[in-house]
């Protein structure tokens, strides 16, 4: 996936006029937008064709998906369906479980992310020592695209050692959650961030001030 | 959590229609229902209010929430503000991001059940291994309510070693699955049944034969 200015706006909003007003001030640095449950569910799934639309954008669905694989299928079909680009996938649930996704993802041309990893705290107890064998199962699957967090460095650097450099990672955690954007550069593809940007009051700034002080 | 005839009926269909014509040939034997993303997602957040509204009935919601604990937040308070009487919240994602959902359910008086395990194959990989941990997290938070498989009625025993006597176990993978009624209420306090139910083209008759066969 090609990703301007490697950014991904986290779009954690509640409401899809606010969301929109976000995207209006930052959309000139970016062009993909993550949107997750609470904006889906606030606002209802149409509102990722209607960001996707109003901003010409990518839209990658982060809704971790976790079910068994009937219901991995309809959840990604309603989701591409909807115009998301790709879908966030858990890997703890098993391959079966991702192949249901990566099965719809075929059928509409879009693409699956496998989250190895996440970014707060509560993670260490059983996502952390999974971590690894989760991205081994999406190597063995075949899979390009991975999510793995910046609050972690020496975690992510070990997912990339795993998925390879021709692998895709998107990293997310960076700004509110601690991630520093250069040193998560070093072994992701791109960023993921939310609040820092849709929580400020000048959210163009901060998005332009990343910009800048990404090496690219 | 009291349930009429110890039968949940997860309603995973795609349309409300569907959901409500299904609802009305059944619950007069029942008065519990799971509604899950398939359905949340194809007719919104709504559906939930609009199913309980209807039937006068208990709505768990079958999210399977596995996101960061802020996240975690924001869709449980959506789905307790939409009528859900209950969410059903992953456990491997660690105790911070169940305990945002306990937050949330004790705002709005509603309730938490923890997903210790899951009934599909792949489900061996990460989430068995971790599964009677993920229970021992739930009795250290003090949760009551517990989600364990009926297709692994070693597994379901265990996790009801684990949980001990006083807990409340719901148990998925009923009937299309391969679960036994009977062989999961020696472990469970009620059933989980789907596809048996609402693929039939009889599902009073479904449901009646359940009921009946169960040692109430």
């Amino acid at each position: 996936m090609e990703i301007k200015n490697k950014i991904i706006l986290a779009m954690d909003l509640l409401t899809i006029d606010g969301a929109l007003e976000v995207g209006n001030s930052v959309i000139n640095y970016l062009d993909t937008i993550k949107i997750g449950y609470p904006l889906a569910l606030a606002e209802g799934l149409p509102s990722i064709g209607l960001v996707k639309d109003r901003f010409d954008c990518k839209i990658i669905a982060d809704f971790k998906v976790a079910d068994i694989p009937e219901t991995n299928k309809k959840i990604a079909d309603l989701t591409f369906k909807a115009g998301a680009d790709a879908i966030i996938v858990h890997g703890f649930v098993g391959p079966d479980s991702v192949k249901a996704c990566v099965d719809s993802a075929e059928e509409f041309g879009t693409e699956v992310f496998l989250l190895t990893e996440m970014s707060h705290p509560g993670a260490s107890r059983f996502l952390q020592p999974a971590a690894e064998d989760i991205a081994v199962m999406g190597m063995e699957m075949g899979l390009k695209n991975y999510v793995a967090p910046s609050t972690k460095p020496d975690r992510l650097k070990k997912i990339r050692e795993v998925v390879g450099k021709d692998s895709f990672i998107i990293s997310p955690g960076v700004g509110v959650q601690g991630g520093d954007p250069n040193q998560t550069l070093e072994f992701a593809d791109a960023i993921i961030v939310g609040r820092s940007i849709y929580s400020s009051e000048y959210p163009e700034e901060v998005v332009k001030s990343i910009v800048d002080s990404i090496k690219l």
